[in-house]
This record gives structure tokens, C-alpha cells and sequence, in this order.
């Protein structure tokens, strides 16, 4: 039987796997430098953190371990949203509470030092994120382990962080929530029929058609995120045409990052409930 | 840094997504029963027993382990070759000898225990193997679990086995040997230049090209074996061709199994000799 660790380990190797998911790298796609390969490392590499979370170490300790473990490999960044939902759902699952609530409790209890582990995270690898607003109360996340003595002054903790960054960031919102969005898209891909990489590009064009992707909106600001939502909505039902807009968004270099990240975790989910690949 | 475990590991998943691999399953082709998920899962399902090997437990054991874990997918039989080249490997590298010198005297050292574990894994998958030829002194492996007795009776131990299988069987020939083509594939793939799935089908088809491949053999004789391995001489140096090679030998279902299982191994090695895709 597989354990948490595993399925987590299981579903971001699927979720790379599923094919189309357009702008995204997939089974049949990729970038020059950011291939097919680099996933599956990355996937591999992160074996030792999510093992860590599932045996019970601290959540942020467990996530910058599972994000360092990623990061050898030549490609960058490949997985560190994933491992941010990842995690907590790990957890969650090992003490025999995957549930919304459940995974709440989980989040909520996060303290000050996992807030210091999310931080330092940024250190291993260089995740896009974009300027944040003006407002936003917590410390800039691309200043990594530099903010871990801000963090600590004012008694932040990461359930803190993630619930002031949620308006901007969908999954700090998912994170907040209980991740309500990844359990609805695990039923779908549990419901489903047909081989696994299917089923998962299902999944991705159902969330992709749900919110605009922070990442899009980082990256191409939030007309392009409002168009790849609707052309997803269109495209969702019928994998020929989502392996067209697959196509066209790869060469527009548009990348739903964050709904691969959602994608990822359903189906950690869904392999939780006993969906058997 | 990833440890030996996590190394084969990624050399399963980096051996299913090599294409083109003639005959086998690849990034880009499958069978509607073994599809590239079930690798997958199988790959992520070995990692128990691999980090058991890792850890110094007896290599019988680890290799049932691994295989047991391996099982937990739709596809049947995904890694069980890959694995009996791997635990050894894996054993090896952890103790710091990983040499055609090192891994020999892991696989001397086995003992009875080690061979009931092999006809143990048996036990947990359906495995392709012919009629042993009328002179081969050990106990026929489809007997599973159930040779276990015979074996303790005669004293065999796991090399004894491999030992007296070397002439029929691919793997047991290279395990018996240190593994010489393994490590002789493994520089090719460490002196390559490309994607890593291109390097693996490379070091697949200069493998195929050396010797009749025993699954083939087994399973369609030696003509169509020979055939095989004259065809991938031509093809190792054009993965177009290889390319047109692969659809023809998945519809003929032509699946040189063995070929990929030394080809993981060469792919662990590599990366254990510092390889980063």
C-alpha cells in the first residue's frame, strides 16, 4: 500500500503527466529549459520532505525540506506551489483527518516558525511572484530567509501569512479555506473514466475554467488570465480542442501554474480515496 | 542531494519516459493495459524496499519489497526486471563500492534467505518467463513462495540461482557479472548530450543492439530476437528511424523488456556518478 508520502509523491508525477493541460508542461509538451524530466526529479526529490510531513515534523520545516529536495534538478522551479498544498494535505491525511475541516485544523495550527520555513523555502529555488500590493501586511516573500527576524518580531505565523495573501494568490486562498476547490476536483477525477493522464488534464481544464490563474495574472496581468479561464471553460469537454489551445499556449508562453498546483492536489486527494491508476 | 534510493527511483521513471524505445512503453507510447501511469505508480510503489536496500537490509528482502509496492497499480508486471538489476545497485552505491567489483561481491554475498525472497516477489506479480531449459538445476520460479522449502533443503543461495540462469536470462547474466554492460551503458549516458529522454533511448537501442533481448526471446523466439537487435543497430544513432522502429514493434508487440531493465540500471549508475538532467 502506498502511504501519504507516496500518493503525494504519486500525484505530482501524474499531474505532470496529464496531457493536455494546455500551457503547462505535460506528457507531450515542454519548454527549452524547463522539460519533462526536470518533474519527474523534482517529483523524486521531494520524497524526503513530504516523508517528513507525514510522520509528523512541522509544516514549514517539512515544506522547505520537501522544496530543497526538488530543487536538484536542471530545470528550477518545478513544484514549489504543489508541495505548499501538498504538505498540509499529507498531514492531514496521516492523521486520519482529509477533509476540508480537517485540513483547516491542520493550517490553522501552523505557528511562527513554519511561517519561517515557508520563507526560507524562497531561498532554494526562484519562484515568480509578482510585486505585492501595497497593503499587504505580511513581509515580501522573495526576501526568503532575510524575513525570518520580521517574522518572528511580530508574531506571524503561517497560517497568518497565508490568510493575508489570499485575495492575491489562490492557493494562500485554498490554503485558508480548506482547500474546498481540490476536494471538488478529486471527486471529479475519482468519478471519471478513462487512463489516468486524461482524467488528470480534466481536472486542470475544470479548475482552469473555475478562477483566473495567479500565475497568468502575475505574468500577463489579468485580461490574459480572464481569457485562458474563458477559452478553458470552452475547452474542457473536449481534449482535441484543449490540445489545440495546449499548442497556443506553450508558444504564448502562458503557464496556469497555479491550477496545475490545484491539480496536483486533487489528485493527491483522489488517489487518497482509493482511485487506483 | 538525492540518496541511492531516491536515484533509482528517478532512474525508473527516467528509463519509462526515454523515447523513442522500440517495442516498450514511453512518454509517448503504451498499451492499453500497461500504460505509462502504471510505471508510474510503479515506481513511486518500489521506493519501501529501495530505501530498505539503501539502509542495509538483505537484499532477498528488499527486492520483495520493492516488488510488493511496485504491484499496487492496474498494469501488472511494470518493474520486476529493473528492480532485481536495482536493489544490488542501490545496495552497492550505498556502501560506497559501486564498481563491477563492488556490486559482485553484494551479489556473492547473498544467501539462501536473499533466494527465498526472489521466489517470494513471484509471489506478487505476473512475470513473463519461459520453460526453464530441462537442465537448469534450480527451482522454477513460477513456483513462488512455494519453492521456498526446496530451496532452504539444497542450500541455494540468491547468486547460485543467477548464477545457473546467467545462460538463458539477460539480467541474471549481468547480475553474475557486476554488471558490465550497466556500467559501460551508464558512461554513454553520462557523456551524451541532450534531453535525458533521448539519452536513455539511446543507451536503450545501444543495448537492444548488443545482444538478443531474453523477453523477446522468450516470447517470440530467437529469430524475431535477432531480428530485433540487428534492426536497433541501424536505429541507434537516428531516433527518427527509432522513432518509426517503435510504432512497428508495438504493433507486432515486440517488448524488449530486459534491454529496459539494464537500461534503468545504466540510468541509476549515471546519475549516481553525478548525472543531473
Amino acid at each position: 500500500m502506498r502511504s501519504p508520502a507516496d500518493n503525494a509523491q504519486l500525484a505530482l508525477l501524474l499531474e505532470v503527466a496529464g496531457t493536455p493541460k494546455p500551457g503547462n508542461v505535460d506528457r507531450r509538451r515542454e519548454y527549452d529549459d524547463l522539460r519533462f524530466e526536470h518533474f519527474l526529479a523534482g517529483g523524486v526529490g521531494a520524497g524526503t520532505g513530504l516523508r517528513a510531513a507525514e510522520a509528523g515534523a512541522p509544516v514549514g520545516w517539512a515544506f522547505e525540506e520537501s522544496v530543497a529536495g526538488m530543487s536538484h534538478q536542471g530545470g528550477g522551479n518545478t513544484q514549489f506551489g504543489c508541495l505548499l498544498d501538498l504538505v498540509p494535505l499529507v498531514r492531514a491525511a496521516a492523521e486520519g483527518r482529509l477533509s476540508v475541516t480537517g485540513v483547516k485544523r491542520v493550517c490553522r495550527e501552523t505557528t511562527v516558525d513554519d511561517a519561517c520555513g515557508f520563507y526560507r523555502a524562497f531561498d532554494h529555488v526562484d519562484v515568480t511572484v509578482g510585486d505585492p500590493p501595497p497593503d499587504l501586511d505580511v513581509p515580501d516573500v522573495r526576501r526568503g530567509s532575510d524575513a525570518v527576524g520580521d517574522l518572528r518580531e511580530r508574531g506571524l505565523t503561517l497560517w497568518d501569512v497565508m490568510e493575508r495573501s489570499a485575495s492575491g494568490d489562490g492557493n494562500a486562498r485554498e490554503w485558508v479555506e480548506g482547500f474546498p476547490r481540490t476536494f471538488a476536483a478529486a471527486a471529479g477525477i475519482y468519478d471519471d473514466e478513462g487512463p489516468a493522464t486524461e482524467r488528470v488534464a480534466r481536472a486542470f481544464l475544470t479548475l482552469l475554467a473555475q478562477e483566473p490563474d495567479t500565475l497568468v495574472t502575475v505574468q500577463h496581468g489579468s485580461a490574459v488570465a480572464r481569457e485562458v479561464q474563458e477559452r478553458a471553460e470552452t475547452a474542457k469537454r473536449d481534449l482535441d480542442a484543449a490540445s489545440d489551445l495546449a499548442d497556443e499556449f506553450v508558444e504564448r508562453e502562458i503557464n496556469p501554474g497555479t491550477t496545475a498546483d490545484l491539480t496536483a492536489a486533487a489528485a493527491f486527494v483522489a488517489l487518497e480515496r482509493g482511485w487506483e491508476p
